[in-house]
């Protein structure tokens, strides 16, 4: 295999083939419309992963909403980093993690005060794009109605951006989203290896 | 299911049991070391991820190290974004995408060249994080060589966290790493329904 892959005409042959294979599919492609995209499941990234579609947008000058869901204890680098650049409203739900608020009403009230918050945003065409981090988890639990969720997002303007993240996505927002990524998880350091979660990439 | 989700005291104990997993895992985990974390798969989000974890670190007060092996013809809002920030030192490869170049020689050279960077960054331990973006294309292609890379990965500082990001991660790599994710495609936009890649989310 190795040696195949260093056949310089071989290669050239396959470049060639990928090139075609991506014009046709950018000639294909054009639909100009704001994207839906949900990254689930229960793989190391998913956040990392809409903060940096923030940092993308704010480098094409996009105005960025940004709604964590979910917050823990501590105050967490990408709220440090991005909460006050231009461009940037940054809204934090009103608690802790879940598993340590254990009161189930105070939850619902406190995810529903952070979805008027992303309901507001997603009326508002002035947002290229909308982080709604960890909405699944509250969907998961039924804090959020998930009609009006499915609602708000169908409803916001055309060109806007919304990027959803958590493990265990509802079949009904997956339906309704136009891309969608699932994390697997094939080693991680954290439960399998006894490693600390730490600052900077907090595993 | 929704039913159950919604009797508080069930509710209350599943949290409660969760929370109990979590303090355990967290007194478990108590190695303090740089970690390796591979993004892999076909799914969307796997450099965007990366980027994600750069501002992390960066909210960290932490330096932070990039390298481009795969450059798209035009400049990409991660670059734009967080190329002039303060302790980023941000480095990009200096060819096209390979399905532009079709010279296997040209190729080596730039990725060789690129990766000369990254083992000067491997070697530095002023840098807390270090992002080697799409290196995984570069070695399955065998651009660089593999052995070199696992040995500068393996001698970095203690500390020192890496991201490599990438589809087709190569096992030796995967076995060298703390954390592994890999990302599968659910949807994808550009691909199934024909929507424009644009700028932003740039599915």
């Amino acid at each position: 295999m190795r040696e195949r892959a260093k056949d310089p005409e071989r290669h050239a042959r396959r470049m060639d083939a990928k090139q075609k294979i991506m014009q046709e599919r950018i000639a294909r492609a054009q639909k100009e419309q704001g994207v839906l995209l949900v990254l689930t499941g229960p793989g190391k990234g998913k956040s990392s992963s809409g903060f940096g579609m923030v940092a993308r947008a704010l480098g094409h000058g996009m105005k960025v909403g940004i709604v964590q869901f979910i917050k823990g204890a501590f105050s967490t680098g990408e709220e440090a980093f991005f909460r006050d650049l231009p461009n940037v409203d940054y809204h934090v739900m009103g608690q802790g993690y879940t598993w340590d608020t254990k009161n189930r009403e105070q939850d619902v009230e406190a995810a529903n005060a952070a979805w008027d918050v992303a309901a507001a945003m997603l009326k508002d065409n002035s947002y290229g794009l909308i982080l709604l981090d960890e909405l699944n988890i509250a969907l998961k639990y039924d804090y959020i109605d998930l009609d009006r969720v499915l609602d708000d997002l169908q409803g916001r303007p055309e060109m806007q951006h919304v990027v959803i993240t958590g493990r265990s996505a509802p079949a009904e927002l997956v339906d309704l989203a136009d891309t969608v990524t699932e994390m697997g998880v094939v080693k991680h350091a954290f439960k399998d290896q006894g490693i600390k979660a730490q600052k900077g990439v907090e595993l």
